[in-house]
């Protein structure tokens, strides 16, 4: 987004590259660019022009502006299943849940603490953007279906998580209480992913640091059972679970208050930051 | 949808008033009818027209085509609750769950029954769509946000329900598993939803029974509570939970087959019929 118009770009050591100014007869919205699996022919297209913007000069919104589905992993780091103390054995299959496109906003944008709890809470994790369509995905071909590295901030409303009988999604779902970007990273081999670090810090301190070699469930098997129920469409986000360590957990439990900063870091897929504020 | 063109029309004792092929110019789609309130213009530009379909000649989507958002609410009629057998008293906030519009299929069209399980099971419901958006809308106030009723069969993988260690998602969310429809009867006043029966056959048998006035959370609180976390818009769907009765409620538990037929049927909101299919 620049001079409020929105649009897509590639980040380079100088800034961005305005694509969306050259290619958008070609490639109208980034969604087409994940449509057409367009990455790799964009960055050759973009490799010898020169930067049109500096990072400060853009405001980030959410990198796949209007997916048909998010839908998160709950409980996929070890010990994570522990800290729920219910004393049950970690779980055959992931747990998941969706979560509406306007409870995220981009890099740089501030969470949103609602007036209704203080219990607002971080979660650093990964999320991959699939740019190929697929039902019944066996794990074998399961990353093909991957477009594009980016991060979330899985932020939380503690207390309306448990608000009712079954299922957490209010606690998940208000309105601009978590994060996804900044950058879409091509996929191109599961080097990207397999064992890279996941960090969350609040405040400069470490909260969150795991490697997602030991995720529970693997990326391979995320895609081949979630697309076992559901057909997988390009432009679909998997948030793919967070490390142990969220402010829930702390005894007592430290809640995210104004002004305070979250930033989530990946080896190779960059740096989410964003403040936190109270609803206007 | 009629010789595979997508539209809208008015349903009237004669048949179908095709509307799109008259108001396209004005009213694209139906969400834009929906956006706009357009209902009583329509209706009322309509009514001195003859019809131009008959209901065998059109094949039914579901009406709204891309909501942003489905939002289920669980356990929700007297007698659920205790049906869960956990000696928990009903909860003070309904459960809520959403679904992906690719869950449902429109009237007429087969529920598909996937090979991962025999447990697919109905949930007859009444659904609201939002036709104005707003963000903590009070109670006294819920109702103005409602464009039009309809019905949905809320279809359930009961096994895949409880797959994981939290949430209904992947039970909920089976491909083509639900029905939404078959109309979008324009809301106009309290008296279409307070105290209607809302009614479930299998092959012609009441399974589910019961009246709108005994919902534990009423139309008013469901629109209240949902938007104090999301906002919600024009087009989004809030399917307001189902009476006891289901199968998975029977000893044994008795699930839908192939050939099976589905009656979801509401005083003045239409009857939602499906055939139950093996998926191909």
């Amino acid at each position: 987004m620049h001079a409020e118009r929105a649009g897509y770009g590639l980040a380079t050591d100088g800034g961005i590259v305005d694509l969306s100014a050259r290619y958008e007869a070609r490639w109208p919205t980034l969604q087409q660019v994940v449509d057409e699996h367009a990455f790799a022919a964009l960055q050759e297209n973009a490799a010898r022009l020169s930067p049109d913007l500096s990072l400060e000069e853009i405001r980030f919104t959410i990198p796949s502006l209007l997916p048909e589905k998010i839908i998160c992993v709950g409980v996929n780091f070890p010990d994570r299943n522990a800290e729920y103390k219910d004393g049950k054995e970690a779980p055959a299959n992931p747990s998941l849940f969706p979560r509406f496109a306007r409870s995220f906003v981009g890099h740089g944008q501030p969470l949103i603490r609602p007036p209704e709890s203080e219990q607002l809470d971080y979660e650093g994790e990964i999320a991959i953007v699939i740019g190929k369509a697929g039902r019944r995905i066996a794990e074998r071909d399961a990353l093909d279906h991957i477009a594009a590295l980016t991060l979330a901030n899985e932020g939380s409303i503690r207390d309306w998580m448990r608000h009712a009988k079954f299922n957490v999604t209010q606690g998940k779902n208000f309105d601009a209480s978590g994060a996804i970007g900044p950058w879409l990273v091509p996929y191109t081999d599961e080097a990207q992913i397999a064992d890279i670090a996941l960090t969350t810090r609040v405040n400069g301190e470490v909260r969150q640091s795991d490697r997602t070699s030991r995720m529970i469930f693997s990326f391979r098997k995320i895609i081949n059972y979630v697309s076992t129920f559901t057909t997988l469409v390009p432009g679909d986000i998997l948030i793919t679970g967070t490390p142990t360590g969220a402010g829930a957990r702390f005894d007592p439990p430290v809640w995210l208050k104004p002004g305070d900063i979250v930033e989530v870091e990946a080896d190779g897929i960059g740096l989410l930051r964003n403040a936190i504020a109270d609803e206007a």
